[in-house]
């Protein structure tokens, strides 16, 4: 897709025009893979703000054909280390102000960096790329849509083959669905995957242990895939055998809170009302103190990016972002649930990407 | 292991003495593991340079409970940020100089800092922490050895098992390796492991693919296991069925290259001369150019460490080191031979952690 990325550059362009930068020297390895497709481990991006022509890709040696498949349409620099390397070329492109990341490159480097481009003013130009990340376009919606698919798919098999019952460990299971996402097209699981059950189901981020699923026990299962470089995110609850009453309220009251929250995902709403959108089901219902996190946040290249829908979170949600839904009650000591989808906010509706069954699952 | 912890504290001190630091902010978070043993994702220490008792770590919320049981032994404090809430504790203590982590903290956080530590002069302390890690105490030790033993025994059980035959993928055999270091206790591989068979091996840092083994083919394997936070890295190359003379010549070459540097692993030497002695082996065959990295580098908490076993390496060995040796010979459009163990460099002979035999084994 190198129009795609050709865009993407394009874009960056009117920021720097916008903002009387030269260039933007790259140097955050997925704001250089968002904007030329290249995904080897080591690069750096010099974006001119003039044209394409001018603009140089630098990687090292060990990605020479891979570099060239990739990054097919732009001049091409082999060095190690790059990013001192396109210092020295905005240096001698005579570039009078380049932006950097001053969000990434650390203060040690930054010397080396002034140290390579003499004459030139670098300038602090944090978050630029990620601004533009913040929407997504089709081709990632299209990525984060297989991602989200790949672990639809692997909870839908782990269920069918009896994956969830009583006498299984955590950890068991968590290999279960890693592995099973792998079948679907997954690269890796997008994150360590969660499986808690009965009381650890109360720990938000619990690690998967030797613990046994049990008749009665709440379990967690909080999960996603990386496909094509994109992080899907989901969390479904289950109870093994009939719920207790507790279980069912809990898990009501979560799914209501969860649903609240998905309707208020609209082009121009501020990220905070969408947070309490969702929290105040739950503060209605007296656990506002057993909702310990933030409603959700954006998902992409990374599994945790802007924006972040939460109680102190800044700004309004535009369509094509991608985000998470995920209210939580924990019952230290007894149990939680929680309850998170993928979405991508729309001009009107929200369009789901996590299409697993949301109602109450007894297995 | 809190007296472990104690004592590299203890160690971090006497080299802030010495460089007349009242304290160092440490924000790398495999820092801040190695010195206190928290393992969770965000966390900072401020270490004191007049004792423990004035120390303080720091993460948030979601560590509360396994904070208070991996740190039971230092002052507490529940932020978030950490960094930037460390900074303001500097100040209140009304330190004079504190080092600062400038190969990690960015141009924009230095700023943070400095706003709540206004009193304080921040002083660059790049790589203070990691100087003391490269050199691991019999804790690491035990951790590398038993992160390498399920390395070894995964590795066993595959060809016990008939796994590498003609027909099956390199993908499949990868995923297979990951799966039975898990087996063996390794909480994840200890990077993305690599298959690389036929023409393929003769690519360093080959992707598994679907190519399929076949009979004749070299099949590179290169893995690790992550156990304890420690990772292991061993690459072995095998023949399916009777090797060309080619292939034999070529093994034979890589070992003797290999075992050239496992023998240079002596307290003291250069470590440009440790590559040399096992690059010099290639050179003589006429093989210099085929031979395209470094000899090994430096494994614990990182799978890639210091130090650097290269040509342009600087500094020399000491005893506690972990290293890899790991020559290769890559013949492009045939096939690769790559041998690699992890070692750690003791007075006399070094201790060989991979114990896998590295006999050409024919499959």
């Amino acid at each position: 897709m190198p129009e795609t990325h050709l865009r993407r550059r394009a874009a960056v362009r009117s920021r720097l025009r916008e903002r009387e930068l030269d260039a933007l020297l790259v140097v955050d390895l997925l704001n250089v893979r968002y904007l030329t497709g290249f995904t080897g481990s080591n690069a750096a991006l010099l974006v001119d703000a003039e044209n394409d022509e001018r603009t140089v890709f630098c990687t090292d040696g060990r990605y020479l054909t891979q570099s060239a498949r990739q990054v097919p349409d732009l001049e091409r620099l082999i060095e190690r280390p790059c990013a001192p390397a396109l210092a020295a070329v905005t240096s001698e492109k005579h570039n009078r102000r380049t932006g950097f990341e001053s969000h990434r490159v650390t203060v040690d480097d930054l010397d080396v960096l002034a140290e390579q481009a003499a004459k030139v003013e670098l300038v602090r130009a944090p978050g630029l790329v990620e601004e533009l990340r913040v929407v997504k376009d089709e081709d990632e919606i299209e990525a984060l849509r297989m991602a989200c698919a790949a672990a639809d798919r692997a909870l839908a098999d782990l269920i069918a083959h009896g994956g969830l019952r009583p006498g299984r460990t955590e950890r068991e299971i968590a290999r279960e669905l890693e592995s099973r996402m792998l079948d679907h097209g997954a690269t890796a699981p997008s994150f360590e995957t969660i499986v808690a059950t009965g009381a650890n189901s109360a720990v938000p981020h619990h690690r998967p242990t030797d613990a046994e699923l049990a008749t009665g026990d709440l379990v967690k299962l909080d999960f996603g895939a990386l496909v094509g470089g994109y992080h899907s995110d989901m969390t479904r609850t289950f109870v093994l055998g009939a719920p207790a009453d507790w279980q069912r309220e809990l898990y009501d009251l979560v799914a209501a809170a969860q649903a609240a929250g998905r309707a208020a995902l609209l082009p121009g709403a501020a990220v905070a009302d969408v947070d309490d959108a969702a929290r105040s089901v739950i503060e209605h219902a007296g656990r506002g103190d057993e909702f310990l996190h933030g409603l959700g946040h954006g998902v992409g290249l990374e599994i945790h990016e802007a924006p972040s829908l939460a109680k102190t979170g800044e700004g309004r949600l535009s369509a094509g972002m991608a985000v998470t839904v995920e209210p939580g009650v924990y019952l230290s000591g007894r149990g939680g649930v929680r309850i998170e989808d993928t979405l991508v906010v729309r001009d009107g509706e929200p369009e789901l990407l996590t299409l697993t069954t949301k109602q109450l699952v007894v297995v």
